[in-house]
């Protein structure tokens, strides 16, 4: 039996067996639901670097790249854009490579980079990449970006509703990925409605961002797959 | 408002404001339900110790200690016990002090050490716990002990019960007290039933000690709250 695992936090990647695994990386608000909004409306590429430093690099090359830098949940001065959704429309982003970092998305992804395989999940692309996963042997371990190490509602709920997909009797939950079951069970009704009470729901709201939330918890609006090749994220075919 | 918040494993303490809060240790499997059992027997303290070398010093001491430790679920070879809440009955500890060391709960409690006051808190002793928290002015931060520095059920759905004791309208709850009041409110019912599904109760089924586990899901059978004061867990006054 295949096992089917959740990890809350970045800070807890170390206790599983990333080289085993199909790894999907979470940040609902709004890292992974704008990369997978960016690929689908035909980015070539997203390429994620850890560090402020390393996207600015990118801009001496030369290249005709977009630059995307989000820090604390705002775009970082001097950069094209951060990781709102609405910055990766067809318009902007149709043919471009894109360079991103992110306080939560990337640091996941960059922890993960031993994996078999990494695919980006979002509400957006929730069927589309369960039914890929469901044609996949390897173990798979779902991981919850969250805000700043720590645990968040949003990605724990998302890794539920891809739990929830999968069909149960294939697969061995740990506690974790019981718990997200659980979570999505209470909540997918009515998932913006669930996410009010939380804290980061509320950090979001200052920032003036309630149609980015709402736009991220639209299930399947798109079917791309983002997945890891080398250093980029490119649609997999 | 204070703060109501929950740190789903030892691994995640450092993003918490220790020092400023009470802290509550949860290892239900079995550690913090045997201290409560102790503690209410007439243990005159436990004195907890991280590692299994420190709690067989004691014996060199000449004094009429009883050392418990635990690891992996099993009593280590050549100590008088684990931490089966079967070995805490007042007959066995009233009036002793025992040295105790496990795999979970007391590395919970000394990564906790800075905090304002370290309370045990188990499903035996939930109702006497909740209504001391209530007369508190301090921040309240619930650490579950987990299972080897990752996320349980049974820790989290403890964590649970205290945020439904405790008035939501006093309390600022972070997102993992949410999930685990949420997680709490499909659980309570039928605790035991709920639990049978995780990987934890596996184990524990393996060690044959289901009679511990059902022990240690009796709600409200004490009212002894084991404090810390310097080295050792005495009885709340």
């Amino acid at each position: 039996m295949k096992n089917l695992e959740v990890c809350l936090t970045p800070a807890l990647l170390p206790l599983f067996n990333i080289e085993g695994s199909i790894v999907v990386v979470i940040d609902i608000f709004r890292a992974t639901s704008s990369i997978c909004y960016g690929i689908e409306n035909g980015a070539e590429a997203i390429i994620p670097v850890a560090k402020v430093e390393e996207c600015a690099a990118y801009r001496e090359m030369g290249l005709d790249y977009l630059l995307a830098a989000e820090r604390d949940g705002k775009v970082v001065d001097g950069f094209d854009f951060g990781n709102s959704p609405f910055s990766y429309t067809k318009e902007k982003v149709d043919g471009k490579t894109i360079v991103l970092t992110t306080t939560n998305g990337t640091h996941a992804l960059h922890l993960s980079i031993s994996a078999k395989r990494i695919v980006i999940g979002s509400f957006l692309n929730l069927t589309a990449l369960c039914n890929w996963l469901k044609t996949q042997h390897d173990d798979i371990l779902l991981v919850c970006a969250g805000w700043k190490n720590n645990f968040n509602l949003e990605d724990t709920l998302f890794a539920g509703a891809v739990a929830h997909q999968l069909d149960a009797g294939e697969y061995k939950h740990d506690d974790a990925a019981i718990a997200a079951l659980d979570l999505y069970s209470l909540a997918k009704d009515d998932l913006n409605g669930y996410l009010k009470k939380t804290s980061h729901s509320e950090r979001l709201k200052q920032l003036g961002i309630e149609a980015d939330i709402a736009f991220c918890l639209n299930v399947d609006t798109t079917t791309a797959i983002p997945v890891l090749e080398g250093d980029r994220l490119v649609k997999l075919k």
